[in-house]
């Protein structure tokens, strides 16, 4: 690459060679981690979570850093900080696992993980070995490597771990608001998101909100009988059809007012850099048993994933749904609907005005009830900050591909809570692939994953700091 | 009325004179019969079937009819005949009647049938009460008067009683197959239907037929993350919710295509009948909440509900519907759709149609499977028989309105069986009433009912007789 080297960048080649001549112990670490069963949602391995965040402080002691378990009303956070020099980045992860049934759905213990050679190379097996243990120990590797080199870190570096990740994260705001003034950085950098693809590394700088609605159409008052009443009465069901048919246009286009208020526009350099990474939509929709893309007319599939709202329905229920037949006419007729947001949608408006749409919509001897589930912003990282490009030419340096700025079709609520409690940007980078079975029965990551994971942490704290 | 009377007519005062006399006497054996808890769909009551059938099969012969149990592979069915002269007609009734659960819902034993007094009148309480047994026994206890005044019946008469009409009938269409001969009449009678209002009595002559679909769409194999998917994957609950709102055209018609052939004008004297009825649609509505018709543009209500077809959707489901919220991308959504068909509408014709148009509006990416959940055509009996205005008439003497030819919104199987097994008309009277809670706790008859009932028969049989 032919970018600028710095100061920093030209101490990196020590670490890398460091990270290299070392990784069978960083792999150990790892392994040491994963033994603790620390499943957050079941209150049975409170005393696993606990210890792993021991573990962390130990761990993130040994080289230095000021490291501290925090107790909070579920399971303990881990915050360390290194009062190192110049821009001070804050590293988030999360040590809790998800469960592990069904347990005899796995080739091994899930906590008692091993390296396994397999045709695509060797991989780490377990729970935890992506979400989210080996992801948070690429960092954790690349700043002991970097201190072991060179006595300092680059950067002035924190963490910040949780263990409620995979249990909703009930503690997570109400930590940041308190202790705000510590969390507060230049920069939050996260490991817990995919390469683009085993060669392409990806920094994620947009991920869509989410806006959740429920309604209820009820029309009589109890269920009747369709010999009864068919052909006089009214039926929620057809009701609540025809309003989700009218909720897009033939182009795929969202029909309700004012839905694309703050939809941006894609730049050029962007659209270009999706372009120049050759998603293969057909291998996409191939491999879920699709062939075409069913969004919006004239888009392509990562604009439609990445780069434009959506609105879908999650689910629907009325009247007989059990085997057999039934003639009722029901009372009632419901739907899940959600809305993925971009740029800087309000998914309050959108509220308002679908709520007003489906009123607008009910014939009289209707009525609708609405259930709130949640609304979020879209997340936009301000990649005008010279970070972004620094980390995306020292990943580039690190892969076969050169890195892109991609999307994230879902939400990462710590990405968004960063953005809102610490006014913090967050650049999330990491090295898991599609196939690491997450949440899943032998989850892994690839060995490559955590191997070049950690030298691609060393180069962006390096570029980071210059 | 200043209709002709014929000999039987004028033979009827006596008969009538009788049956008021002999009240008392009739209601307890209709008691009798009650009392036996002859629950079909319940294998503990096979006894209690078996006995109400005994029941029946003494008490027929004990106005001298040729009554026997015919065993059957579920309970047995009960045939009498009378060898009269004249016209034969066949009597159809249930013996069986619904499970009494939830028992705590009944303010007494629902098998200790009680008269009670309530504002509207004496009402006779239990299961059964209408459903079927007072109405069966309304048609016996006239031919018991007739034949005790009169010492024969006006007509030739047969009886033929069924112990699982309320168990989905398994044995009754191959019984009429295997004893057709027997079976055959010129006219079958059926006492199981209800009045047009308490002050008008019916004579039902047409039912709807119904034919039952179910669909299920398929998109994608597996169900997929609406982030990771959402806006670029098609979404079976929006293709689903499309096909259904395109299944009705703006003022209420079916869009199938083909779908109205055989669906026949009313006849202008019928149209008269029924205008005449005064329905009170806006009392049929509010009763359930509603206050629009919601049928064809410029039908009545009577109309909707008896003379035209209908298509509805009884049914539907896809993706999460529990508590909460999960933003799925459904592999499939399902819809349970029934049509209620008039006239000479061919349900195989229109299942055809249907699956064709439900085919053509399918995305490439969605596959589609059918369900068949019966099909049957609507019934139309042949009202220039003068039976029929005979017994209108006749029925007209009794009650304080003129009797109504009427159509029945559901079908009633054992009319079509009739029709098609032995292609004999069946002439369906009955004086139930809406608030007679059939099927639930608390069933009743009013007494009315069953005194004018028995009156009614007596006229009716007379009527047939001239």
């Amino acid at each position: 690459m032919s970018h600028h080297k710095g100061p920093a960048m030209s101490q990196i080649d020590p670490v890398l060679a460091h990270i290299d001549a070392n990784l069978e112990a960083a792999t150990d670490r790892l392994f040491q981690l994963m033994r603790i069963p620390s499943i957050s949602t079941d209150p049975a391995y409170k005393q696993a979570c606990d210890q792993a965040a021991d573990w962390l402080v130990a761990d993130l002691a040994s080289f230095g850093a000021n490291a501290s378990k925090r107790e909070t009303p579920g399971h303990p956070m881990v915050v360390a900080h290194t009062n190192g020099a110049g821009k001070h980045v804050m590293f988030y992860g999360h040590y809790d696992v998800q469960p592990v049934d069904p347990l005899d759905l796995w080739d091994n213990d899930p906590f008692d993980p091993k390296i396994e050679t397999t045709k695509s190379g060797k991989v780490i097996r377990g729970r935890g070995a992506a979400d989210d243990k080996g992801q948070l120990m690429t960092f954790v590797e690349a700043c002991r490597a970097w201190h072991a080199v060179h006595g300092t870190l680059p950067v002035n570096v924190s963490f910040f771990f949780e263990g409620e990740e995979e249990s909703g994260s009930p503690s997570l705001v109400p930590f940041m608001r308190d202790n705000a003034k510590e969390l507060r950085s230049d920069l939050a950098l996260i490991c817990d998101t995919g390469m683009f693809d085993p060669k392409t590394p990806a920094i994620a700088t947009q991920l869509r909100g989410l806006l959740g609605e429920e309604i209820t159409i009820t029309g009589p008052r109890i269920d009747l009988h369709s010999g009864m009443y068919g052909g006089a009465a009214i039926n929620p069901i057809r009701v609540l059809a025809k309003i989700i048919a009218s909720l897009h246009d033939g182009k795929g286009k969202v029909t309700i007012p004012g839905f694309y208020e703050g939809v941006p526009q894609m730049p050029a350099d962007l659209k270009q850099q999706w372009n120049d990474l050759n998603f293969d939509h057909d291998a996409f929709l191939n491999a879920v048993g699709l062939s075409e893309l069913a969004g919006e007319n004239g888009k392509t599939a990562l604009e439609m994933l990445w780069a434009r709202p959506t609105c879908e329905v999650n689910g629907i229920t009325g009247g007989y749904t059990g085997d057999g037949f039934k003639t009722v006419l029901p009372a009632k007729a419901s739907a899940k609907i959600s809305f993925r947001l971009v740029g800087t949608q309000d998914p309050h408006a959108i509220r308002k005005a679908f709520r007003q749409m489906v009123q607008d919509a009910l014939p009289d001897d209707c009525t609708v009830e609405f259930a709130d589930h949640g609304a979020s912003q879209a997340v936009q990282m301000s990649t005008a900050d010279p970070a972004f490009e620094k980390a995306r030419l020292a990943l580039s340096d690190e892969w076969p591909n050169p890195a892109a700025f991609v999307g994230c079709g879902g939400s990462i609520p710590i990405a968004g809570h960063f953005k809102t409690e610490l006014d913090t940007d967050a650049m999330l980078i990491g090295f898991g692939r599609d196939d690491d079975a997450i949440h899943s029965p032998n989850e892994k990551y690839d060995l490559e994953s955590f191997h070049k994971g950690i030298r691609s942490w060393a180069r962006v704290l390096a570029a980071l700091a210059d």
